[in-house]
């Protein structure tokens, strides 16, 4: 097999891996090999002599959608996201977001994380690389999230300034039955009042504690935490009677 | 009451506040009060008009011991802790980590690392500044973190490729009934098995799931984890009859 022309090109110019060199490739999709390189002529072939052994996926499929936020601080949202286990990014641009959907297309940004996340997904061992989706305007209202193919459950992340009242804490979050999940995540500005309110329809709001987080740790913070209370599957298997929804 | 030198500048030169302008100013030992600036000629002076409301401390007072990383990666990391809500931050020279003792001190890098600490606290609502101590070189053995004064109990955290053998998952950690531990963490290249066999006389290995995490993103998301699982102060009284050490 060729390797694509991004990833040839790490191989030979950066790494300057040389005919016979051992390698681990991975197809994205979960499949992931050993194998020798037998050519660096042009492109980059390899020969796959094995199978290799990916990190584990999480059981729980977290979509996370994630406010724009300013400078290259995405790419570090998306890294972490995909470090974490994420199962898809949707960027989206909101009320307080400094930044338009046409400046995110004249920047060709969802093309960079994307490369970020392939670049994420291979150091820390996962075989699958999480979609970048396109983004979009946030519509605060649950009809949005519906059509924007956004299924509940969904987790509205707010700060400690919202009003407590029906906000739960984070580690009263219960694991979702269906195992997926979405994660909505706000800019450095956080929500206006009105998207919390019509994000509050259709979603449950979740905290994170009495500090206030910065907007580039708050989303890898909210999984390792969810994840952490959750569990792992084979944790619940070994626990045996303990209920999956705690 | 003054503003030390540091906060005098930041709030006459960069806020550009004025005689009249309400604040809220905190001493880093846990009081935060309101007050309104009297002066800015020379020193800036606040007079103290009331008790603020400063994010509550989480009950479980978390010592992070943490290998110098490469660059400026350790300023996130005392920066994360903090927002995360550690107590103390020590830093350590470890056999991978790629500084000295005698650069660290050269380069002025603790002093540095305490104003980071502080600028993070006015940032996430903190009103207690986390003590970054001295930093020192690991010798990794029961002994060295005793004297050290790193009292028990102790987490290592160790990466997915450790041999699994009596590595506990994060989520399956129990929550110190002495309501205080030390977390240690390892630099870029992770721990020599020396280390690791060392240390795990004196400390309780723990992994993170099976992803590769960065090393400037592990304490983040271990303290996430754990915070998350062990529940807050006022989420296990709500519980009652939940032991405290779940």
């Amino acid at each position: 097999m060729s390797l694509p022309v991004d990833e040839a090109e790490h191989a030979a110019r950066v790494l300057r891996l040389k005919a016979g060199a051992p390698v681990g490739v991975f197809d994205g999709r979960g499949g992931e090999y050993t194998g020798v390189i037998v050519s660096t002529d042009g492109h980059v072939s390899v020969r796959v002599d094995g199978r290799g052994a990916a990190a584990a996926e999480h059981p729980v499929s977290v979509t996370l959608v994630h406010a724009v936020l300013k400078g290259d601080k995405m790419d570090d949202v998306v890294r972490d996201a995909v470090m974490m286990g994420v199962t898809a990014i949707r960027p989206i641009v909101t009320s307080r977001s400094e930044t338009s959907l046409g400046a995110l297309a004249r920047g060709g940004r969802v093309h960079r994380w994307r490369r970020v996340a392939v670049a994420s997904a291979k150091q820390c061992g996962r075989a699958i690389v999480p979609d970048v989706q396109e983004a979009s305007a946030l519509q605060p209202a649950a009809e949005w999230l519906d059509t924007a193919g956004i299924a509940a459950p969904r987790l509205l992340l707010v700060e400690p300034s919202v009003e407590a009242g029906h906000t739960v804490d984070a580690a009263n979050v219960p694991r979702p039955t269906g195992q997926a999940v979405a994660l909505v995540v706000g800019p450095e500005g956080g929500w206006t009042p009105e998207e919390v309110a019509g994000l509050s329809e259709a979603c449950t709001r979740v905290c994170l504690g009495p500090r206030t987080l910065r907007a580039d740790r708050a989303a890898l913070v909210a999984v390792a935490a969810l994840f952490a209370v959750w569990g792992s599957e084979s944790r619940l298997k070994a626990q045996g009677s303990r209920p999956k929804t705690e």
